[in-house]
This record gives structure tokens, sequence and C-alpha cells, in this order.
């Protein structure tokens, strides 16, 4: 326990775990393969075995998919409580009218009745190809093979199952001490193209077994958000479906009994998140290279994100990136059309620490040591704007003709 | 001259002629090879054998080349005034600090002693790499040989003299009637990558033979550039280079005596613009697809074209046209993310006039037609916001692997 509290001092204090969404206290998961993907695992389940506080963070896009309609109304109407999540890859159910509404209300009553819940304890979130309805009758068999197949250690196939162009499973999990009791949070995601979140990313489900209430769940879960999955694009395209819920249940017995605890767990809500989001960038589609872009001595936080995100959008950039060519002044010119003031004559930029441009003009000694930088997998690119003490950092990756192999043909 | 007069009388009035920029009364130009690239014309002159108005409009990027700040001021001090143009592809000289500018300085300098002209009456402009400098001796040099090589029919090699990696020159002029005398228009512009113009395109310069003093050219020229290059994107990028300048010499006797002689001009002017905005979107990096995005019924002009340039520069619509997929959710997708508002069981879409949803659900009828017409060469988006009476239109193109090629390696 010594070692434990000297853990929960800060970031630091939150050490990883296996497990992803099963490794918090009294969470059960499963994916099974219902069909509606043509091969392998697509439709998972999470359930808390005790009742939890839930919240939800959703697309802005104004078109958004019949289950986050859904689950955005769930959530105001259980004032934020919920028992499980049902998720399908391999079709959004979104563009799909009337029918996809219903579609997504069948699917979530059918869960509520397999596990014995309320109707209204049930999220949904769906991703694949939009404008398709989801093919009711096997997903409706699917739900309760998923019910039945619910396991402690279900965390890697509930991961799994919600993979579309993924390449890997993103799951992660850490453990803390707050108010001197073991503290888990898990989470899972998926994402790889259409990546380009506004107050959410294409979907995430995260589990803890700290006790906290709704709202104030709710608002923890924006201010992580806003730093973490809103940090990260792959390819400008904000998502009909967009998702990310947080259940809490309260089985470790710790709780947000005051600020400095609640305060402990945003950090750890925070590490999770920000993880989550760097595997997708890692596993954007057709990536080469993860790119982690921060911008420094901004006058505020959005100003600094919006530079850094400029950069991590341009299309100039990141063929340059793939083609490992250091083609700074393409670098340059994103931050010159953010539209964040800046002096461009004291603006500095790096590549892996090692400067390229200063005082207006190139470095011309560095050139050879930063073409060498350019080819590593992974690359941190620098930019300080000299005006101001706020800072923002970006995760991206390159763009490849596997991108476009993959966009080119992603319905037939 | 009576048919000459019934010409006149719309935008359907101006007829199309050959030449470019010295279609136009009192117009020499020339192009070229002064080594800058490795092969091919690269220095482009084009000059007015009268005194005449001057207008220009630039990046709002905040890098702006060397070039761009130069004939920024020189057209301020000269209260819209000049005689010449001189134009380098190879290099943007942008991003190259104070001796980028002297560079600059002195490459007008020396066209204008060779034209013996005041040295204010020389307009300057580059486009190519940044973060290079001018190779001085070859351009000045080049100046020379231009200089010399100034011809009443050399608009094509002047263009052509200014491509980077455009595949083919993009010239235009049209000749209408104003005030019962003839006047012509011509222009040429390049561009190909890091097209998204923000108040300019890439590099466009258009004379015309009609007389117009500088104030009423500049402010016709924001109007039409507004609807015209600013309508237009290939990556999303802004260039650090963005410039398109118009001289007017009034060699055609024909001036903006009243307003409805300057509206007839501007409807000229806006016809060579929109032209050649079309001909770089058609010469996109890569392009196998030219595609025009159409919004209708919108709140206003503003909010019609952020709706079409969401959907103009969506990767995942640019890579779902290159590949002939029908994946008409991503185009919706980009609408509902443009942050403009409209209500999506209203939105409708079209492709090529073949209706493709509308009232919240897929058109299930028409599908099998759709999906013949996005094999075409030129595509026609139309969205229908039903929130408004104001429309716009973009030109754009798809996104193909030779985008990628070109831009990962582009300055090796």
């Amino acid at each position: 326990m010594a070692n434990a509290r000297s853990r929960s001092k800060g970031v630091a204090g939150w050490l990883p775990v296996e497990g992803g969404v099963t490794a918090p206290e009294g969470y059960l998961a499963s994916g099974v393969a219902a069909g509606i993907k043509a091969e392998g695992l697509d439709l998972a389940v999470v359930f808390s075995s005790l009742p939890a506080s839930a919240a939800g963070v959703f697309t802005r896009n104004r078109v958004q998919a019949a289950p986050v309609r859904l689950s955005r109304e769930r959530l105001k109407l259980s004032r934020g409580r919920a028992r499980a999540i049902l998720v399908n890859s391999g079709c959004a159910n979104a563009c799909t009218g009337e029918r996809g509404d219903k579609d997504s209300l069948l699917s979530a009553q059918s869960l509520a009745s397999r596990l014995n819940v309320d109707a209204g304890q049930v999220l949904v979130a769906s991703t694949g190809a939009i404008g398709y309805f989801l093919p009711m009758p096997k997903l409706l068999k699917g739900v309760g093979a998923a019910a039945s197949a619910l396991n402690s250690k279900g965390g890697l196939a509930a991961a799994h199952a919600i993979m579309t162009t993924d390449t890997c499973e993103k799951v992660v999990a850490f453990e803390g001490v707050v108010g001197g009791k073991v503290v888990r949070i898990g989470g899972m995601a998926k994402g790889s193209g259409m990546i380009h979140p506004d107050m959410a990313t294409m979907l995430g489900v995260i589990t803890t077994d700290f006790k906290v209430a709704p709202g104030a769940l709710q608002k923890v879960l924006r201010r992580v958000v806003e730093r973490t999955f809103n940090c990260l694009t792959v390819d400008g395209d904000t998502s009909t479906n967009d998702t990310v819920f947080v259940l809490a249940n309260g089985a470790s017995g710790a709780a947000a009994s005051d600020g400095r605890s609640l305060l402990e767990f945003e950090k750890g809500l925070g590490l999770v998140c920000a993880e989550l989001a760097k595997k997708i960038a890692r596993d954007g589609e057709g990536a080469t290279k993860f790119v982690e872009v921060t911008v420094s001595r901004a006058a505020d936080f959005a100003s600094a994100r919006t530079v850094a995100k400029a950069i991590a959008h341009s299309p100039l950039v990141k063929t340059a990136l793939f083609g490992q060519e250091l083609n700074w002044g393409r670098i340059l010119c994103a931050v010159g059309y953010s539209k964040v003031p800046f002096d461009p004559d004291e603006v500095a930029l790096s590549l892996n620490g090692i400067p390229i441009f200063r005082k207006g003009a190139p470095v011309a000694a560095t050139r050879a040591r930063a073409e060498k930088a350019i080819q590593a997998r992974d690359l941190k690119i620098e930019v300080d704007l000299a005006g101001g003490r706020e800072s923002a950092t970006v995760w991206t990756c390159d763009l490849s003709h596997e991108y476009v192999n993959i966009n080119a043909s992603y319905i037939s």
C-alpha cells in the first residue's frame, strides 16, 4: 500500500494493466460474429454487474446516426445511469431515416431483455458504411450470443468486434490509488479513417470501478476528451457516429468524495483517453508514420490546437512525411493559413528535436541530420509560436497510397 | 457591329478568343528557360505598352513569400498603376528572410531597367518549392532574355513558363462589347497542388484593354475572385504565394464610364476567372475526375460555399470518387460537419442530375443509374439544403495515387 500511495502522487501514479474494459471490477464483456460483416467479430457488449453512472460525448456532425440519437436521449432520460453498451461494426446505421431509429431501439430492447435490465439502461453505438440498414435478424441473433458470451476477460474480444479498417485492437487500462483505494480505468476504441473527432472519437468505451456521480462524470469526460480524442486527426473527416461512453460502477470502493480524488480520477481518465487516441493515430488508414505535433507558446490552448491541426490535416505535409521528404515549407505554410496570429520572423520549427527553421530562415547546419531523422517511424514536429504560454499536442499519421487504396474501394 | 451589340446583352455576350494575356490590345508577353527549373520554361514577363491600372489580390496565409510582400507594397505606393509583371516558376522564394526580399526587389529592378519603365511599375510573383533562395545570376540573365523575347503572341509561352506540376497551360480570353466598343480580357494561371485559394489562386495574371480606374478595378477583382478562384480547392492547402494580378490599359477605347459598362466588364472578368479556376481543378495534381459541387437553397452565399468546400475537401469523398464508388454517405457526412445549419431530413443529394438521397433516406430506384454515372470524367454533385435562396459552386478534383506520388517526392 505504501508503494501504491507513492504512485498516487501524479500522473505517474497510474500504471498500465491488462484487460481493457474488463480490467476494472464488476464488468463483463464479449465480442461475437453476428454476420453483419462478411467475416470476423462484429458485435460487442460491455456490461456492468452493478448499477453505474454513465456519461457520453457524441459527434457534432449535424448528420447524426440513429444510435447516436438514441443514446443521447437515453442518457438524458436516465439522468446519467446505464448498465450495458451494445456496439456493432459493419454498418453505421446512419442516414437510414425512421427505419434506422427503430432498428437501434429494437437492438437495445433485445439486449436489455437478455440481461434482465431496464430497456433505458442500454446504450448503443454503430460503425461501418453510411446509408445501409442493419441486418436485423442477424443482429438480434448475435445479441443473444453476445449476452451468453459475457465474461470477465472479454475486453479484448469486445475491442476486436468493434474494428472496421483498423488493423489492431485498441485497448488500454490503468490502475491507480485514489483516497487509499485501488481504482482501475479501462478503455477500448476503434477508428482508422473518417477520423477528426469533434467532441468524441469514432467509438470509445471506457469503464471504471471508481464511484462518481453522473453530472461530475460528464464534466470530467468533456474536459478530458477536449485534450485527448479531440486532439486526434487522420483525415479531417468528422464522422456521423463519433461516440465515447464512460461507465463508473463504484466497485472499487473509491469515490469522488472530494475535489482532490476527482482530480486524481481525471488524470487517470486522461491517460486512458490519450493512449487510445494515440493508438488510433498510429493505426490510421494506410499509416506508415505516427506523428505528434506540438505547438507551444501560443496565446491559448485553442489557438495552439488550431495550428497543430492545420499541420496535421495538410495532405501536402502528410504526403511529404510518407515520402520522407524534409519539405518543411509545407509545415510553415499550414501554420500560416491556420488563421492564428503569429510573427513569421519569430516562429521556430523542429523535427525530433532538431531545429529546422528559426528567425525567418532555414537552419542550414542541421539539414543533413533532419533528413535522416525524417526516416523514423515516429515523428515529433514542434512549432514554437513565440507568442504566449499555452501549448497543445495533436496526433496524426501520414497519407500513403494505402489510404487511397482503402478508401477508393470501401463498400465494394 | 450589330452582331457585337447583340452579344453584349449578358454573360453570353462574351465569346472566347485565342491568345491568353496577349489577346487584349497593347500587351506583349514571353516565356523563357532561365535554368531555375531543371528543364523547360520557367520565367514569364507580361508587359503593357501603355500605362495601365493594376489591381492584385494576395494570399491570406500569414506566411507570405517575398514577391507577395513586394507586389503588395508596390501596388499601394503606385496607387494601382503598373506596366509589367515578372513571374518565375521553380522557386517560391518563401520563408527566405531578408535575402529573399532583396532578391525579389533586384529581379523587379532588373526588368524595369530592361523595359525602361519606373522600377515601381514592375510587379513580381514566384511559385515552386518553399524555403529555397532564387538562383539570382540565372534569373537576372533570364530577365534579359525574356525582355528581348516579348511579343504580341507570347501569351501561351508565358502561361507555359509559370507551370510547376501542372500538366497543361491554363489560358483563356474573352471578347465582348462594352459601350459599343470591342473589349478583350485575357488571363493565365498556374496551379495543381497546394490549391485552396483564400483571396487569390496560386498565380493568375489577367490583362484587359478596357479602361477602368485602379480603385474600381480592385473592387471588381475582389468581388470576382470571391466567386471564382476562392471557389476552388485541390487539397485544402492555402499557398504562401497566391497572387492574382489584373492590368487594364484602356487600349480598346472602351471605358468604365458608367455603372452599366463596369458591370458588363465585371461579367467578362468573372468568366475569365471562372474558366481559369475550372482549368486548375481539372488539372489538379493526380486528378482523374473534374468535380463541380453546387449547394443550393442555403441561407447565404458564404454558407453555401462552406458546405460545398467541406465536400470538396473531404479526402474520403475524393478517394471514393477516384475509386468510382457511390459512397454518398461520405458526402452527407461532410455536409453534416460543415457547421452550417440544415435539416438532415430535408436535404437532397444528386449526382449528374440523378437523385440519390432525399427525405432522410436513400433513393433505391436510381442506384444502378447513379453507379454508372459516377464513372464519367466530369461529375456534378448537387446538394439542396432546403433552407434559403442562395447557392454556390465549388470546383475540385478527386484524390488519386498520383497525388500521393507527386507530393511524396516533390523536392527530390
